[in-house]
């Protein structure tokens, strides 16, 4: 496999390069998997990568432009004529076109569109272009195979041969009436297997037909394929009419980015920023929640400084337990998030009232709070601190995870309502807001018993 | 789709269990897809699920053991004989046979095996169970079609008529040479247009051949299948002969238990909790990770205690940055954890060394550092502190960056060195650490500049 792609053959390509070598360019390079030469073109110089792509076969070309990132395909059809790119979408699948004519401003995605040879592809990618990318409608390809319910199996096998050009990879043949209702599905083994006069009627499979409508959500479209196991899923229209299909390398590919959104939300980065991007690209995507914790560091010194100096200077212990305070607060919201994330990522059929689940959360975070409570205040008197210091900070424990629990598990509820990624409730955001409101309930209840 | 398994419908079949109305459970519970059936168990009671999975054809039954997860697997077969076990296994493909026979005890395994009525299973199940569940060849099943080199079209579709029941899924033919070494695949769709005598020879594709080898991680199975689109991929051993393959809804599943796995390390739980488990089973994947925050918590009081108290008691204003200055450590490190985490699991072919690695992170935190010490500075002096306040508060900001910028960067690197999940140092160990650290420079410096 991809072991040729070493470190090594990067200098070869990039020496090549230098001495303008186009031979080795165009006959080495040429050869490899066009993932591989996506992977390649990332490590290439700007130029470099323009030189490489409009030096490779344009049906090479445009399966490499499908595979690349969004903002360097974006980089190199900046530059290139809308003619050359009607030629590269001419050869590629409709769902690809479309996401790539979305990047397009859209004038040249109508000066594209307008040049297609292919005109059937026209008409799907106009077909497509109004999904939502995050619906299934967004995700489905117009590419499959459909075999009329009255179909004998050589007609079928005729369709297959007429598709077989368009259709790169065939899972199964959905099944239609004259309406063009989904009725069930095929699989080409059983095609295979089948005399060529049998009827499509008395092979297909319509029980348990797995479909989805071209309005649902992406998350949707996931957790049905992930669950029944399937490598294809068609989409259909309210009446029930099928209209495309979605595969699972696309779905592959949802899951994947959905996991880089939510580490990146997690973990307090604004972009999804990798290990080999510039130093600028990797300041710049850390930068804004450091600032948002750093003001939020401000704020903590505000309130310790207005709520807490009046006791820390009587009571000069009391200093020492903010850490732990805060931290806990912190340890407990995004523990809370990560389970509603979990039950956001699975959602099950038989899901808990919002009401339920508060109330069961109460009753965990009582338990917790209960049980860390004690251990904290015997460790603190077993330390030799002053019962009345270790009171607080053990009254100031519980009530800082009751808190935190239920701001943990309504945070992340509430963002997913308004469409915002939820996992931002697991990050920063939520163990800074926990610390303020840790520090605040710790100062108040150490002047209500110090009774300052 | 699914719609019928609402709230509503397992209060239907939970008021069967209670009426004894085996009717519905056989008749109704009977027509779901098995994912559904498996979804249905999870919510009944212990005995309503044993009564349901054993009253179901031994076919469906398979299909949903196979199905279920394992620790609710586990209790089900715990009481079953292990002649019954055998016949369910008799029907499932090796890769789950082999993953089921693994959660058993020995003994049990070998009498399942003894027991199997398809002798051909028992031998490919003796095959895999030494592979380790982490490799391609703990994922591979040995159901496939394999054709030979010098065969016609005909002779494979007569190997696909014979395989047909146990391969349920036909992706790819694999094709091999007379000693069993894979040359290359041929897509059904080409079986299907080619004439019965043409010979596989002349159309099977060798270029861009992916397989794996046995000894491969499970990581590198995700990688190779996600870059290249593939919905099967051939495992061969060493030699290059073909063993078995891996399909994409067994690495879906690998894909989403390392999100789970990565999100529950990230969060400090200690075991895959969902919303809708007992409360006794939250709590418990709770606590752990608290009690380790709970004693940095007081290892930080300590700290405090003893480094901090002498400057406090001087310049009580002080205590007012401590949040500021362990957040920041912690935010810091879960940041540089994460950008370790995306690649790693994005391993690419053109990889920094570590030396470069560490340099580049340096370079980021001292701007960062820089950054937002001026800010901070610059805060505090506007808000009035004494001067060289703001400066113990910048320089220990800098440092407590650096330092935990480091630390988040060497820590996955090590843990995933040592086989240990990564993701555990983006969690509430390293914000615990960072917390320690961070207070340490900070009182050190503190006293270092007042002399104390």
């Amino acid at each position: 496999m991809s072991e040729i792609l070493s470190r090594e053959y990067l200098l070869l390509v990039q020496e090549a390069f230098e001495h303008s070598n186009t031979a080795i360019i165009q006959e080495q390079v040429q050869e490899l998997h066009y993932a591989d030469i996506a992977a390649l073109v990332y490590e290439l110089e700007d130029e470099q990568a323009d030189f490489l792509l409009r030096s490779l076969d344009t049906e090479i070309a445009s399966e490499v432009i499908s595979e690349l990132e969004e903002e360097v395909r974006k980089h190199f059809l900046k530059n290139l004529p809308y003619e050359k790119l009607a030629e590269y979408i001419d050869l590629m699948d409709s769902d690809d076109a479309v996401d790539i004519l979305k990047e397009q401003p859209i004038q040249i995605r109508e000066q594209v569109i307008a040049t297609l040879k292919d005109r059937d592809k026209a008409k799907d990618i106009i077909y497509l272009l109004p999904y939502d990318e995050d619906t299934a409608g967004g995700l489905m390809a117009k590419e499959l195979i459909k075999a009329n319910i009255n179909w004998t199996v050589k007609q079928c096998i005729e369709e297959i041969r007429r598709q077989a050009e368009k259709v790169e990879k065939i899972y199964s043949i959905y099944v239609v009436d004259n309406n063009g209702i989904l009725k069930g599905r095929v699989s080409l083994k059983k095609i295979i297997l089948s005399a060529d006069d049998t009827l499509i009627a008395d092979i297909y499979e319509d029980e348990e037909l797995i479909f989805v409508e071209t309005y649902k959500e992406q998350e949707e479209v996931v957790t049905l394929m992930r669950k029944y196991d399937l490598e294809s899923i068609p989409v259909v229209n309210v009446q029930g009419k099928l209209l495309g299909r979605i595969t699972i390398d696309d779905v592959v590919d949802v899951m994947q980015e959905h996991a880089e959104a939510e580490r990146q939300a997690m973990s307090g980065l604004s972009s999804n920023v990798e290990e080999d991007d510039t130093i600028w690209t990797s300041v710049k995507a850390r930068l804004p929640w450091l600032v948002v914790g750093m003001v939020g560091g401000m704020l903590a010194a505000s309130v310790t400084n207005m709520l807490g100096q009046p006791v820390i200077l009587l009571v000069s212990v009391l200093a020492n337990f903010t850490t732990l305070i805060a931290g806990t607060g912190g340890n407990v919201g995004v523990q809370s998030s990560s389970i509603i994330l979990q039950s956001l990522a699975n959602k099950s059929v038989f899901e808990l009232g919002t009401l339920e689940r508060l109330f069961k959360v109460l009753i965990i975070a009582v338990l917790n709070g209960l049980i860390l409570s004690a251990f904290v205040l015997g460790v603190c008197l077993l330390f030799g601190y002053d019962a009345k210091v270790a009171f607080v900070v053990a009254i100031a424990l519980f009530s800082v995870i009751l808190l935190a629990s239920l701001m943990g598990t309504i945070t992340p509820l509430v963002l997913d309502r308004f469409g915002i990624n939820p996992a931002l409730a697991a990050g920063p955001f939520i163990t800074t807001a926990n610390d303020l409101i840790g520090l605040t309930v710790y100062f108040l209840i150490a002047r209500l018993i110090y009774q300052i």
